[in-house]
């Protein structure tokens, strides 16, 4: 049976799905009855719920957040719809089908995934050949690459984005390179297929994009490093030597591949390569951000709202 | 007879050439006699030159800076080499080969220029279209498009590297617009093409690149805005009415392509294909600056001098 | 009949007046009965209007935004004003006094008018007077110019306010200028004259102050450069030609008079002149900005609230 | 007998005159010859000085730096000229024309002070009227008042500089002031008559303008809110108590009158008096270097060097 | 009795107790008849207060703010506490445990206070020794001393903070002085003894932390520096003179102890005592910050929230 | 024989004596023979020298950098000191005292690394002990710790920089953290003993200070925690495993110990340990950065040069 999303609710239905429990609070009415306030969400938004009759125990057995299926009815409450739920019980993530809340790319991973390898599989220069294919042969890795989000709010947000950023820039790279022949192709391939590779390790999305300790504390940017340098030593341990000349031009270009110091980078790009990584980085993001925004403007007005991270508005009227 | 180079004279050398005269002064000698000091100039550097049996009337004579023709000796004084004059006489600008004095693309800017006109065919958008014809359709403009540099110091600062730069934007622009669907390319395409086109106002190359007074007093991307309006009344007195919202559209690409306030655009980009052409700009001109640095170091370092435009040292060394 | 203004309703009174209507909503109540919510508005302030026996054919008969004439009752509601409605229908603009919903400036715009024209009067370098008496004989550019406001939102944001400040900068230009005699007064006069006339066309004003399409795309500072380059053309049509090198000396005020690239200027000040228009704009403004913030301001506190936009609390107790 | 400036002396000529010494070194030549290295000084320039029969003795009597009596001769030594010394003997400040060694202001520095008198004599407000009146009554201080130059090298920077800065921002006040009928005229007047009063122990000018060790330790801006409170403190003792409302408004529009945080206000202004002389310092200070700048340009461009406090060169072309 | 702090209450208890009233307003309800709304206020948070049957001459007589006696009842409505109140009178701040209304060092102030003059007491140079014991002697500014808070908002920002901080700061230079010998000891104690005891005139503490508008007009910082200079004045007239340099030196640490222009210092540090100073004050503000902002920290979560002051959050969790 | 510094050469002495030689340049004479110009170098400054019967095989056999004997005489010419080379030849850089060419700190580096190792020793928290004792345990790496320098230019520049810097820091912390129970000893003192470690990678100092291409291209901050991560391998593989969380926590302090994005640290310290080890090495950096500038000091006025990295002059007198 299909999940009923959270925005096509209409007052006076009756429910009976599954959706995440955000901020459940326990609290007693006037007349000294238990009661619990919560959130109702999936990918489409958000709901207030309303189970009357409480207990403590229920209050303690929910997840917070977590999945739970909810029986019970809407109703409209001062001009606002909310649940009156009159059964609650936990569900197993195993059981959900993820996509109903979790956004995801709409192309596909598998196909991007392939094309990724072949452009990857162009690489010539045997030190990032022998990286390159030591990452594409860590599976348990490169499954999480084709789910990571791209970010958890600006630009490719949603499960896949990783993977749909990085393969959109290696097609860049394709396209490019061979107009700029002084620029070393096989760093910038490389560079681009691990430049955010750290980010399989810096956020998680198992219910929500969010950020993991580590992730906060580290940064991805320096994570892909710490991955790059990690397969060398596992390279080295089986007896290929990635030259420390090589290891360190590439790591520049992650480390650098931000831009600016003020957006993280601890390095300013230095080498042609590093120049190219970050531009093609910063159109790819940029030009999703952007045709997102007014892909999802709702309003009649040629201009969406103020976007802070590009200080303007977006003209949202195409010519002609 | 071939030039002689500055950078090739050797000590000792008898010198019948012509070169650029700079900053003569005239001075007297302790013991009162009069002499005339100054700068001999070509594409690759410049030697100080001594005329010992000067006149106040030589010296009214010389240009103040301009093409000469020199009749002298080359010799060694503290090291360092200089030129003792025994006749001078002033050059028409007309006799002279530009191409010893002023660096020059070496890409062949007749094929360079057919490609802009094959790509910029392309545009379909009626208004677009109109209005890139009528600038391809000014022969003189388009002369000085194919001679303007691309800059005074930073980037394609040779003559023809305006040309240069906009074929290439175009080149990676026709690459890369299949790959973001969403982008309206007519606009990417005329925005490219026009971007810079008041450079051919703002800048001066007669003997040495510089800025006009109009564009120091203006500035290009104001310029090309007005040259952009000023096409657009031509047309419209012809007949053809440029669309108000096209010519907004574009006149935004022009006056944000810079993407910064600090870098003198006085709009953010708020349209995809603002981004897209800045980014594009900014990629161009980065790599071919970062290039050519690279290429002309000369030390056995593997770090180039220090870069203050990007704040950082380059690194020259390529893998393998 | 006077205006019900919004700020004078008192609960429980008929209402019979005009307002605009703004983001109107149609809604069903739990009963399914279908009801809009709108925000009812005039200059002094907006309150929320309900209609309960709405039909769909009414909402979509209602302009989003425009003038409406409003018949029903204000009740209390959760402690806040709204206005119950029973009656709605259009009202064309053409029938509505504007002045009560759009703020005026209280000084006389006839009057400052002739002043700015007695002041302008005055240059006498024959290609500005030529120029500002081709703007000054343009009567429906004019007629905006007295009525264009002098921003959205931070200073002289009221109709006739870009008058106003116009006309003020002229009197302080005429009263500091003898004490400059090095500044050019002819170039100070006509720039401050010119300075804002792009504001004509990058406001609207009929309903709200607010941006036109163009006006954010191009911006007001070279909005106000293409009008000035617009007249020169067309003088030059008619047998007068202005220099080029006062155009630009012109341009250049225009387009450097924001004194900082971050505040929108592409140019910064390189003249004794662009820098006296720059500091009298600049000065004009803040006062007029910081002495409406302490006159506006209605609590007991010596402080006004934080303005932003200055960084800073106001004090607003005088002296003695 | 007049002063031989430096910057007229030709090579040949022998020299009778007072100059400043700079920076003497002893040093000895290859055959261990003792000689004394100099600088000789004065408003107009320095040339190197060199006295080949020296003593330890006569290099420990120089002042470093001082007033030196010089017998020679000039000469010509590798294009560069320079002094031959015979005789040296040092000169007590006392009889030196300091004009020949400072720039003086070109106005009559009694009259303006007159003038400043008559506006100050203005002020009625009965605090700020005593408050000025004790600065006026103190002729020690206002000796140094008249003689202080208004800087060390950005704007106003000669003997009386100070005043003259001082005397043409109140002109300016007097100007406007009736434009801004709610800025209260009597803190606008005293704020500006008193603004910079502690340069007149930020800044030392007895052979160069320098800063003083406490000048550079706390500053002008700082220093002249310590003089007015001295200043209240005396009139206290005396019997007339400055409402201390008072005093913290004319401090804060002393602390405030740089306008930005970088510029060394420790406030930002907050009243609209304090934007009002923020704004004239500026303007007065601004139009005073950018005039200054252009009459001193001595190129034969249209454009002056850089000026990197203004990051930009200045335009020296008047128009018509 | 003990105080009934407002995080305690519980809906449907009877309230007789003391807040402080602020923000009171008048309003009509549907009927007509006259109610109060206000805020109740104590050192953990507010409530809604409504009091149904009121007079103008009840809402006249109330403090705006101040402290009053309230006799009710606590009740949820629409799931918030609000009080109704049936009695209100005015109480005199003289009666109230002013520990219920403010927060307060849980350190003996008595304690700190006797260690701050222990450590002063070390002080040998006599300008320094003499202006310190001023400072001490002045009973009624050392009380003020011991209560002022360090802050109104982001650090110390408690009744004793000032002290707390301050004590904190000379026991960190007792420890590490020793390690710097070239830093001179009683310039640096002296420094931070006084370095914000201009905060005993910024900040009033009455009822809640606030600004005064001396405080606000002029600063701690400038204030600090000329309380330094009466008392400096006051010696002087009592026959002890204190060498300029000294207090210049002083001075200076004061003014530059916030290290940046940005941050309200008119001078940057430029003795190895002001920056130790700067770096003593800084290092100990931002780990009470901090240490504080993660005590306080309820959620469950590893991270604080965003805090704006350190452009980050705070990870909350402790190793081991 | 003790070495001859190159500040003590006077003229007309013989030479015979080890320098560097840096950027020899072979030239010919206007007679057409060929000689050798080159720096000689040592930490006390550097010599031109000139070798007039040179060949092309001599010039080819000289380091570029490196040591060299020399046998030669000094002579003044144009009143610069010069060394006539009569003979040249290289000398291994074993056979040198490079303490005549390097400066080295003039402490103890023995009995401050035991005292290192003593602090060190006091880490309780078993995941960072281990980790420390991996370090210490690294007796080549502990060699290049107690000889790297501190820096290239800004603090501590000299060989056993790295270590004195490192002590100093530790012994701050010990001192201070009994004043912060709250933040947690071991996470500082692990934090600060490995926060410059990756400086042993990033600098060389086998002639001269500079930079390794691995340290520009990655940088110490990052390069520390690389190392970090690695010894945390070798330890995993010896059976230790260091928890991640702890790992991150510390990797963390490194990341963000110079405070600010610009200088960068990509990211902002987040924990109060953080902070405290990015200010302990921000103070002691300074204040030995501020005493160093101030001791090296040799003109006779108040005041050092301008210090760009401090944005201002020092100021040298001491009280008293």
């Amino acid at each position: 049976m299909a999940h009923k999303f959270v925005n096509q609710i209409e007052p006076g239905e009756g429910i009976d799905d599954v959706y995440i429990v955000r901020d459940p609070i326990l609290r007693s009415t006037t007349r000294g009855d238990l009661y619990i306030a919560m959130f109702l969400v999936d990918r489409t938004g958000q709901l207030n719920g309303r189970m009357w009759q409480a207990t403590e125990a229920i209050y303690k057995s929910l997840p917070k957040p977590g999945f739970v299926h909810i029986q019970g009815r809407s109703e409209l409450y001062q001009n606002n719809l909310q649940i009156i739920i009159n059964n609650i019980s936990i569900v197993d993530a195993g059981e959900v089908c993820i996509g109903d809340f979790l956004a995801r790319t709409d192309k596909d991973t598998g196909q991007m995934f392939e094309e990724v390898k072949k452009i990857v599989g162009r690489i010539k220069n045997p030190h990032l050949k022998a990286l390159a294919g030591e990452f594409l042969a860590d599976t348990e890795l490169m499954e999480k690459f084709c789910n990571t989000p791209g970010g958890v709010k600006l630009h490719h947000n949603y499960i896949g984005g990783l993977l749909e950023h990085t393969h959109n820039m290696l097609q860049v790279a394709v396209a490019i390179l061979p107009l700029y022949p002084n620029v070393q192709a096989d760093l910038v391939l490389t560079g681009i297929f691990l430049h955010d590779i750290g980010k399989t390790e810096e956020l998680s999305y198992d219910m929500a994009f969010s950020y993991t300790d580590s992730g906060q504390l580290i940064g991805h940017v320096v994570k892909s490093l710490l991955m790059i340098n990690q397969k060398a030593e596992v390279l080295r341990a089986k007896g290929t030597k990635i030259e420390q000349s090589v290891l360190d031009t590439l790591g520049h270009i992650i480390l650098s591949h931000h831009g600016e110091y003020e957006f993280g980078s601890p390095k300013l790009p230095a080498t042609a390569e590093a120049f190219m990584v970050y531009f093609i980085d910063d159109l790819d993001a940029k030009i999703n951000q952007v045709t997102a925004a007014i892909d999802n403007e709702l309003s009649d007005s040629n201009w969406t709202a103020w976007k802070n991270a590009l200080q303007t508005k977006l003209y949202t009227k195409r010519i002609e």
